[in-house]
């Protein structure tokens, strides 16, 4: 049987207004014509490093073993920051080293992670603006072609991290933790994860969980367990607990920013 | 020649700044790597199961054969409502049982319809937010890659259908009919169809439409009958009569609830 | 080896949220199933040709030989405006006549432009709001397929551009430009190009910017060669002079429509 065709994803802040995305895809099909190129967002908020960081775990292994996920929200672009390639648990990531995979990083299995160095894949020169066309996408396109990670420049010695926890912490009376995504939805998700709140007698459903002070309830099953409108905590679909309103927008209600407490 | 590639289209609410459509399409490339998937909206209104019937109505048969419409506006995710399966027209279509095949069912020939009610598929262990990724997707990817549809579950005794009718009715003096759907152009879409109009003595243009009572006109051929800022009433690219301000937006002037009515 | 998969890029302003899109799409892949389809941008301002015709001109030599650019700004849809398919420098477009390709004729090579009046390709007849879908979307799919440009329609003699100019002309103290486009994170991109500053004596650093009177400062290299929230000029990744906010927005501080200028 054939090779199957490489998968290259793309995770930005480039919006889809413009002809960014369409820049990178351009770049990476005229290096890999039979890639298939998935976008997971572009929709990141400008910026905002922290949330790419918490898409790119959520998303990372739902995509077969050798898919190249490209991140690319890069506020230093043009700066010395660097440029990492890695691979964890045998999906390969290009990004630039600001702190993209700090949630990857605690939660995978680290295999081995690059100081992409190289910089003779550039198909057009090199911009100081544009290094997800100029460098991020030719090296994505490279690895998704089977070139190695050692071949793009030497071993990073140490990778920057955000302070962000992707996992929260137990304290003497319980769980504390903290919202670390807003979803679209307005739903915010915490760093509690679902194997941390079943250890209580009762599981799930013994914990009241509290954003900021202001109690939120039990964890239950569904957003349906309570009326539109009202507050509810569950555990979401990346194994998270969440704190939504049913039909409506837990972000409008409560504070994003406010520490997450489960108390027994 | 090779049997075609399978097209597997999406159409859900999950917007597209988070990873959710990306984890369906992980999903779906890890059991039919071949798949071509195709993206029809993922900015449904949230929760607007009636949007999402429309779009999937319109979309339905631009598509070849075979092709495999999931779709997935979920507000009851997680309580008992169940996930269907079902062939109309040469297509299929997976999605969760409220009201979501309501236009394609009143308007396609129905082949069968089944009762998801296998959950082999899963590959992650199921969720009970995101059953999208969890069930609809594996069984979407089950269809495009040839599963019967008589091998998910049992044949849907009773379909859950929304009250929304997809064609305007003919009343004493003329037709009354609803919007149905407002596009991103704030275009107000109606149920009444180009075939309903043409019937009166002179077609289309004999009709006067009105919108809660307020005349909009004759049917027009095209946005630009009329000036820029003016409404106007024409038959859209759906074989629908639309309510219309050229270079404008429709639903900020008339309302979209109100009762349309055509008299000659 | 085989003949690579055709590429079909799509430019339009038909956003995400409605079917549009997802039609084109379905006529492209039953007319050219191995097709490629490329999304460059679905949200140009409604009915803005000038911005459709920045985003076509600069996605596209990103894109390999072949490729076909469709492009759909048409807010003269049903009038008399005409369609056209033409081929500049080895890459194909077609769009409605209305200037969507001024930017790319004047600074890419002319090899033909033909006008379409072919319609032998509708699958589902012709509508009059729909002409991406009933005619723009066949002739795309017919040119990737190898069908050629002669066979389309006669030689289209006289083209409409829009006034804008893709390159600011030299003026006795200095350069003097417009503001072309403003993209996702409000930068105002204006008509300056790179190779129009080096030729002063310490290159792109010797000129001053200035947008309506206001004075921005020298052409430096990086967003972050400024603070958080001040001004810069930069050379942007499409090669052109760029007026931005350090991880803000210039489109809200500067008057988009005013003058350019660089004196040195």
């Amino acid at each position: 049987m054939a090779r199957p065709r490489p998968i290259v994803t793309l995770t930005t802040d480039y919006g889809t207004s413009d002809y960014y995305v369409a820049a990178l895809k351009g770049v990476i099909l005229g290096i890999v014509p039979n890639a298939r190129i998935v976008d997971i967002s572009h929709d990141i908020p400008p910026h905002h490093v922290g949330a790419g960081a918490f898409v790119l775990w959520q998303a990372w292994s739902w995509f077969p073993p050798n898919t190249v996920h490209l991140v690319v929200v890069d506020p230093g672009v043009g700066t010395d920051r660097r440029i990492i390639a890695g691979r964890y648990d045998e999906r390969f990531v290009v990004a630039p080293d600001n702190g993209l995979v700090t949630f990857v990083h605690r939660d995978r299995k680290l295999e081995a992670i690059h100081v992409v160095e190289d910089r003779r894949y550039c198909p057009g020169g090199l911009s100081s603006t544009f290094h997800g066309r100029d460098i991020m996408a030719p090296i994505a396109a490279q690895l998704a072609s089977g070139e190695s990670l050692r071949s793009l420049g030497r071993v990073c010695e140490r990778l920057t991290l955000l302070s962000l926890e992707h996992r929260a912490r137990f304290v003497p009376d319980g769980i504390e933790g903290a919202v670390i995504y807003v979803d679209r939805f307005g739903t915010l998700v915490t760093n509690v994860h679902a194997n941390q709140v079943v250890r209580g007698s009762n599981g799930a459903a013994s914990w009241t969980v509290s954003v900021g002070g202001e109690t939120i309830g039990p964890i239950r099953s569904t957003f349906g367990s309570v009326s539109i409108g009202e507050a509810v905590a569950i555990i979401g679909g990346g194994g998270l607990v969440e704190i939504a309103i049913n039909q409506g927008r837990a972000v409008d209600r409560f504070d994003a920013n406010a520490v997450v407490t489960l108390r027994q």
